[in-house]
């Protein structure tokens, strides 16, 4: 990919340096940021600078994206090979200890997980579990990001829940929170991703073009109504406060990269709080990783569709427009 | 006041109905609610009936401003009389078990605290502290705005404290601070407001003219780093986005009547929370009056005027303009 165009070309094997091991890309998740860092690069390599978030990508280099991904293990660098064996099945946060985001970054370093062969530092490897499929493994990073939504919710027995936008990061949510035996409800425009919702946990679903979920559901006044917003469009924000009961408390996981608009007044009146979150921490990858692994995150369903390498370029406009897709894989 | 104008003229003494008392007024502040009501009246009710705050204001009928007040009894209604004497001081939040806003509602059934006479509802009432003089005690009102805001805050030992904004609300916040120990940093363009903030406990003032408050100074990254917003002007929530540090919690206490516009990018990439506040609870009315009395909430400074009722019209100008004052004080 470079500045708003994407390509399947041949490139060098990369070599793997000192702590690092090569593997082969077994499956490849298309995440939100690939549609956004394809669809508007220059925009999001301006905003990614301004808020100073280490993404090196620029406009100048193409870059293999793929950020979620499991790989098995070819070969060994420098200094590594004591702990994992050839055949061995493997996930990683997307960065190299050389601190290079891997898929959204330099190219010719480290090619993300939309390529056949990527570098790895073994000291960040999670072996997959015994029994866990390579595409299900892919899973770990979006989960992850799903899991850390709701840790930093803060969520109290007695919650009630509702998840706006049932996209990837929606439904990953949703899993969680359904693994944590919160009563979930979820909203959607696209009935494809509504009943996804369903399989993944959600008690109840609403079309926004027939029900507004806040206003026509009844919710706890006392601060235990939590909002997740995974929607990242202007004036969601805004709409949320509009609805929301009094003493509501909004995680916002959406990523919106226009200037926002929002009457702080109603929030101010409501007592209303925000938790913007962001990623995940290195535990909260692993914990997801070894919650697949026994099988207490249920992700069925997610997976709406595996594509070879071939069809990727299919594959991303197809997510770019609204959709029933939950996940597609890219298998290189 | 009605529809922006604001004059003095002779009322009929209320008459306390049942469970209500009537109260000579000592002291009542004049808070930026009540300019915000007088400057922009049509704005102010539109907004309040979006919001359903219960503000009966309306611009058919004249009201007695004034909510930040100090009494003393001189009449019983029906049913009251057991527990006060005539000359007892007390305070009152600015409400009537009839659940009518004083101050800000009709001006026919409950005038506000800008008249010689008001009626309270016995239920409601504080005794004053021994030895608290009625002027101090008038203050209740705004300080549990502030001892609010810093209990919303759920302060951690070692957090680090910034408070934008150095006018009444600012002040007050900055005075609990200090009782609680914390460390605070204030910041605003006046060099009397400034001053107002060392007295009441700030360790460092800042002006952003020579400063930036945020970004000259070290704070932590670790979730540490509380700011209060109280300056209610639009764009102040997305410059302390830009500037402040990662994972910190921002409480909204200052009240932005215009549609505000912020870049959530920022505040998902630094993980910024947000708890938006308002007024207090009848506790917090009471442990307010109690420390003041205890003389353990320093308050020393915060009122820079008290005004008979001929000077009120000047004293609201004054208020009007960016000034050094804190609080001013009507003596009815």
């Amino acid at each position: 990919m470079q500045d708003g165009r994407l390509w399947i070309e041949d490139i060098p094997v990369p070599n793997p340096g000192e702590g690092e091991v090569l593997v082969a890309t077994k499956a490849c998740g298309i995440c939100g940021s690939d549609l956004h860092a394809l669809q508007h690069t220059k925009a999001f390599i301006q905003t990614s600078r301004a808020v100073g978030d280490g993404f090196k990508l620029t406009t100048e280099e193409p870059v293999v994206l793929g950020h979620e991904f499991c790989g098995e293990i070819v070969d060994f660098g420098q200094g590594t090979g004591d702990q994992y064996r050839v055949g061995d099945l493997v996930c990683s946060m997307p960065m190299l200890l050389r601190s290079e985001m891997i898929g959204l970054g330099f190219s010719d370093v480290a090619p993300g997980g939309f390529a056949e062969y990527m570098v790895l530092s073994e000291r960040l490897l999670n072996p997959v579990p015994t029994g866990l499929d390579a595409t299900t493994a892919a899973l770990t990073e979006p989960l992850a990001v799903g899991m850390h939504a709701v840790n930093k919710a803060n969520l109290r027995p007695g919650d009630q829940v509702l998840v706006v936008g049932c996209g990837p990061v929606g439904l990953a949510i949703i899993a969680v929170l359904s693994m944590r035996g919160f009563e979930v409800v979820a909203s959607d425009f696209s009935h494809g991703r509504r009943a996804l919702a369903e399989r993944l946990g959600a008690r109840t679903v609403v079309d926004p073009n027939i029900e507004n979920p806040l206003a026509d559901i009844q919710w706890p006044q006392d601060g235990h109504t939590v909002i997740f917003e995974c929607v990242g469009v202007k004036g969601m924000i805004d709409q949320i406060f509009a609805n929301a009961p009094r003493q509501s408390r909004i995680v916002v996981v959406g990523v919106c990269l226009e200037i926002d608009e929002s009457r702080p007044l109603i929030a101010i009146n409501k007592e209303l709080s925000m938790q913007y979150v962001l990623g995940y921490t290195p535990v909260e990858f692993t914990e997801t990783l070894r919650l697949l692994g026994s099988g207490q995150l249920n992700v069925a369903g997610l997976v709406t569709d595996q594509v070879p390498l071939r069809e990727v370029i299919t594959a991303f406009e197809r997510l770019s427009d609204p959709n029933t897709d939950g996940k597609i894989l890219v298998i290189p």
